[in-house]
């Protein structure tokens, strides 16, 4: 039994709210339960050093938390001097997903940064940043499009989702909350395209070692999980 | 004429949403027209360490920008490894202002952190954190009480607010928006308590300086103001 | 009664020691009584960033103190690792006064520095430093003029000194020194211009909250002080 | 065809050598090939904050890279200033690897810091270090059980050992150098115990999304290597 | 010829400037000609954390310059972030040459930290801030013998002082200018007691090397120079 | 008697591995009995700002200690988030020892960064990167030369190696180990030349001062060592 009564494939209530946000090109408020994620997409006309000249651009991400987002309060990175090996982990996961499905020659010599801004954390926070993320960056090109810079269906090559699994009790389960998250004993993150492809598999065994089957049974919960998503990514999109 | 439309003396369109946070003490999102501000206290043991065994308490508060709050994305401040001036500047004035209203003594020896942070920007952040901030840190004296730990009454003085004022235009207007105050000839802040005493003055002349009466004028619309917000306060914080 | 006896009216002797400095351009060591601040100029032909090719220049300042300038010996800045909320709240108000008497456009695509360093402290160091460093800016502006990259009188529009006023044992007082900023109720600084413009008021309540009659009685006398400190920077000019 | 002329499934030749360091309770340089990981076991009776009087120890790793390990030169970390991400994140990694065989219990209240610093690369640097750090924990838990501080089967739980797997040119291949990471579509690490459970799993599409079917291929080369890996582990640790 | 006219084994005009600062246990303004350095000296109760419980005390030194000392201005410290090598390897220098004529069992469990801030400089900062920072340390143990804290003949086993050699234009000459200093073929800094035993010898080849003979002449310079030093020192702590 | 039994006059076993790394343009293991210092020399076309357009070319030095290089483990600079004071110290010292033998216009503008990186510490860590980097130094200039960038005796202009020597238990002995390092009255660091000038001087009192004839028998012993570590330089030179 989870702790939040849900079945063992089920997932929290998601919700996108687009444009949330007055100033960016793209935005999206997604919460996946009481897990609240703002995303932001900001473009710019400066690329990384290494792509200058290159016509290609650029996806990349920063994460953050607010201070009071947890249980406890956390210091604040900013006031800390440096970003934690959490934090910088979790962006460069982000960057890495939605690079994945983005065609950087079609993109041409700009940048587009996903700010993901954790407002309330209750599990799930990279997860719900890639899959809102990639609602922001949609918009962003959408903005774009508008302006004739690009065209959306050349540069974003399929959708992008992501969700965790774990084994909670003994059992295989999605979409774990804090509760199931701080007591799993194996924890994975998946992050697959449109058409089922996997971009990334982070597994780790929080206590004893896990086996190739249990493995697998995560992996089937997030490939539909995660089509279940781009599901609603595609509904949310076309819904405006 | 304001770009807004507003009449001199009109201040933006202010609502507060207790509650915002499902972990804090105390929380509101705080909104002036469309400058956002998440304000969430968090109550902690320790003091810091001048206070240890002092019987007293302390009242303190971080201020923070989200990315793309604002109309070109600004750096990350925990990406470039420290609090720019104007963020240490805004922070050190919301401490000081909301604990001109706490009583110390009765607080004990705990520590309340308010922590406001701008989800958008649109011009008088700092003002919307003072205010919003109050309503907060009043939540978490109330959590507080509801655990016997405090009175209420006996920890906060009064009600303290804020608002900006300045010479757009030729004319002192209240309330400045993004609009007006990157074009205001004199910008000033005001924080006053219910009973209308003054707690932090602040003003400058952007291009010429001014003069006493201009400056009055600026007073006279900020106590005004102030009052209005005091009034708003309480109305919110009856209506639970 | 004041502890050092003076009247409330009644500002520290006050002295201005141009050319301290060998290498600056322009420089000035300013004592308000035990308070000893040394100002100097530095030009340099780059400008900020934003200014490139605008044909503007800009004025700009930085504050520190010798570790023991102090009662009690504080922290280096420079082994910290950090400019404290304090030095920048006032190195950015040292600037933006400076910059208020300043015709960025007739110094043209050039900067100049006012470095501020406290050498001893006996309160009142932020007005001290702007009062003083008027005329390490001027003397720099002089040796500019000696060498026809500008006129004097062109860029500077005005005059600006500043004091600090407060409400102490219950009555007014202008320039407090340290026993007595300490022990204040209010604390308020100004700054303002030759033809008694204001360019900068900064009131802060340290214990109860102040009135606006309050208030008027700091800013006159302010008024006065400033007036007397404008004559001083004329008559130092002047003499030489 | 792979560049080094490797079959498929077969791994660079590896070595561990021992007691490579005068003064650290545990030592071995690990080569994978042309990768050559120094990593050194150091007891300390302190362990973190969040530890104390539970009578649990700690296990954690921190990785470094000597400026020319790497073919073109790269910044030092420690002139840098910080750490980056890359460095975290695989610190974090070889900590949790290296904790999922231990029993914090019987360790006590004790820290022991595995550092790996790459003294060359040529690929699988991480991989590489979790392998040769499992030695050189080993033997500062033998040198410990020298003095009767602990009995090393009962804080050892299992081995642990490390691969990368990827496919590269089409073709699942184990154990990647530089030429073929640089190149590779897919690129995994496989983290595994003695008796085979999984410890971590990382896998990332760094051209194309993966399939399950691919992933379950580089899965059982991993299998299959850190089975040969835990063999050599042993054979190291028996013969001498 | 030297620039400044002097004869070869000629030192400046040089003074010390006792009491400079109202606050500290110690102080001397020490002057090289046109090389100015603020020497205090602060007394603290607290030792080094490895001095804890021994019964020994410590001397140390931090070293600054201001921003403006220089013919070009130099980047503040406290805005960089840090202390660069030149100022550490002058402070740690600083702190070994007075530590040898301390006795630091008899200054008891405290903490004196002499802080030389260069005002302005013009050529051997370091030597000039050994050589005042011995009478600011001296005059510190004054304070505190007059307080029965220590003794300060107990205290201070000789006097020290520094004095910089080198070689200008093919001849050996003592306490170089900044003139001489960045012409110099080779320039080395010697610190000595007043009973004529060696600190500290630092020789450097600018240019190209020098001769064991070489060396010995700056030497001979350097021990008749800091024997003047000494006696100044000594008058001056007698006569005034 | 030393505590290795070495006579006083008597060097470590001191042996030189040449090409150490694959990646390096020239590299060094240098091995002063248990002290291993591993030096490489990495090529880069781009040379400091001030020497751009100069026609110079730049040599210069960083320097490293693994944590456990040492007896207790190290903080790892890295993770301090930044170089102490004796690190920048040593590498400054490195760096312009180096300097001494290069002639940097015949080298041109182009940058060789030695890095002396400490894997195991006993005692003279930096003498032994000297005289190990300038091995690494000459590997790259003689790597440039196969490829017609410069020829090696244009721009090496002489050997260049380093010792300690010191005053240990009375005596005057030649490179300290640890053990002798740290219990010496006296320390002394020599760099000279293959034709026997003096490049750098460090002497510094541990305990009571030295006298004059006590630094000169270290710089006899000094002479003899440097002697005999460039003829042994010349010998693994030739002997490829």
């Amino acid at each position: 039994m989870r702790p939040s009564g849900r079945k063992t494939d089920q997932m929290r209530k998601i919700s996108f709210e687009r444009n949330f946000s007055k100033h960016a090109e793209g935005s999206c408020l997604v919460k996946f339960g009481e897990t609240h994620v703002l995303c932001t997409a900001s473009l710019e006309e400066k690329t990384p050093p290494w792509l200058r000249n290159s016509g290609k651009g650029w996806v990349t991400a920063e994460y953050g938390m607010l201070p009071r987002a947890t249980g406890d309060r956390m210091r604040r990175e900013a006031a800390t001097g440096k970003q934690g090996g959490r934090t910088q982990e979790i962006q460069r996961l982000i960057g890495r997903s939605l690079r994945a499905v983005v065609d950087l020659e079609a993109l041409g010599e700009k940048q587009i940064t996903i700010d993901c801004d954790v407002i309330q954390a209750d599990g799930g926070t990279r997860t719900a940043a890639i899959t809102g993320g990639f609602i922001a960056l949609h918009d962003c090109l959408k903005w774009m499009e508008a302006r004739n810079m690009v065209k959306v269906d050349k540069v974003l090559k399929d959708h992008v989702a992501a969700i965790s699994c774990g084994i909670f009790a003994g059992q295989s389960v999605i979409d774990l909350d804090y509760l199931e998250d701080s007591a799993a004993e194996t924890d994975a993150n998946f992050v697959m395209t449109g058409s089922g492809g996997i971009v990334e598999v982070q597994g780790t065994a929080e206590g004893k070692p896990f086996s190739r089957e249990e493995f697998l049974t995560l992996l089937d919960l997030a490939t539909a999980g995660t089509a279940e998503l781009v599901a609603m990514q595609k509904a949310v999109i076309a819904g405006q």
